[in-house]
């Protein structure tokens, strides 16, 4: 008998957030889940690793079973599972469903999608879930229907060593997708407008905000794809290498 | 007469961190400097931004000129620099010099790498420099000379839009540097060791510790130059889309 799938689940949103609850429950559908997240929101948390501070890994019962809330960020959460939870490497790591849209440049500010880099660097399958509505009483139902369909197919056909997916679904319900795309990470960015503000002592402090703007017009991008109501599954490296600029560069070697 | 350059400075280990100071140094001799940096250590930090808290800059009297100390992480440092500080864009971005190697796959954990990734995404030429010297007191002098070096070439030839230059210098002195080398990031990870411990009320904490391994035995990589006493240079780019397995998955949209 084949042994039952080991499904490890992370988000940045939180442990208690709808949208982990939510992708929880689909993977409870395809094998035996291991939720380790952290024990608040950790949203545009980046890579970012906790490396000066002590991390505390917390049991909870959540929806009768045992999970793990962690202190740290996204990563550490991988880390802690892969090192100290699990008892062998999982078969896919799921990561999600963040509130709020990861297409595009949001990609390399994400916590849900550097818990699914860092699972890529473990060489673990992963992809990470994102919905785009940020509100906390967003439906995830479509999107659960998304990972319904993706996660068996990542369990059987599998994910390239060391590539992660970007998966991200439009703010539409489910009769309205159009089907999955697979694309490249459209070429955006946020121009910010910091709000700038006096605290009561009359000391300035500022809030970052921000327009996003999509110099793309490129019809292969995830932002076109969910423009157009279809699910977009960017596949994503760790070698941030401008490999077709290396020869551009060969003459500094002599010109130093 | 030719304007004066304009040169942002940032780092992740903090405004008064040995490492920047040096590259502060180095900056003024090619043009006007402005130094934004975090008011504390933040190591490791990736692309975070601070987005749920609020943010302060206080301008400091450092060394005769004024300086900015923030209160976020190094990407928030520059998206504050462009937009509230500097009057108009920098000619060059600079970041570091880093206490310890943003070599291989430390590039996307590394506070100081994602201030300069940031500014090649506000599409300013940017160079994070790191020093393979962990210490306080490590010796920047050969760091600085590989600084002096690259900074004016960096003004003169440019950097293509997009791209930012991850420079790493062995921990040797000036006269053992054999010259730079154009490289790719190695294919390298950490193993990481959490020593667990118990605080004074019998409770589990963890400190994440780890060791480095290589597994890229390519001579083109930055880890190989390093070993072998080159300053390796490796052109990055935000864009993580693994081009090469698009066509891989591209059954996945029928499939599902």
């Amino acid at each position: 008998m084949a042994e039952r799938k080991l499904i490890l689940v992370c988000n940045d949103d939180g442990i208690t957030a709808p949208g982990i609850r939510a992708l929880i429950a689909v993977a409870k559908e395809f094998g035996d889940v291991v939720v380790v997240a952290p024990d608040k929101p950790q949203s545009a948390m980046g890579h970012a690793i906790t490396i000066n501070a002590t991390l505390r890994v917390n049991p909870i019962l959540m929806d009768g079973d045992t999970e793990y809330a962690c202190s740290g960020t996204p990563v550490d959460c991988i880390k802690l599972a892969v090192n100290k939870i699990l008892h062998r490497k999982p078969d896919l790591l799921v990561s999600g469903i963040n509130h709020g849209s990861n297409a595009s440049i949001n990609v390399i500010y994400s916590g849900t999608m550097s818990a699914a880099m860092e699972g890529a660097l473990e060489r673990i399958p992963s992809i990470g879930f994102s919905l785009l509505d940020h509100s906390i009483d967003a439906d995830f139902s479509a999107a659960q229907e998304v990972a319904r369909k993706l996660i068996p197919m990542a369990l059987e056909k599998g994910i390239p060593e060391g590539i992660c997916l970007n998966v991200n679904i439009p703010n539409v319900t489910q009769e309205l997708i159009k089907g999955i795309r697979i694309c490249r990470q459209a070429d955006a960015n946020w121009e910010e407008e910091f709000d700038e503000r006096k605290d009561p002592s009359g000391k300035t402090y500022f809030w970052l905000t921000g327009v996003f703007r999509n110099y793309d017009s490129g019809t292969d991008t995830d932002v076109w794809a969910l423009e157009h109501n279809y699910v977009s599954v960017v596949p994503c490296k760790f070698d941030i290498t401008a490999h077709d600029t290396l020869g551009t560069f060969k003459t500094w070697e002599q010109d130093v």
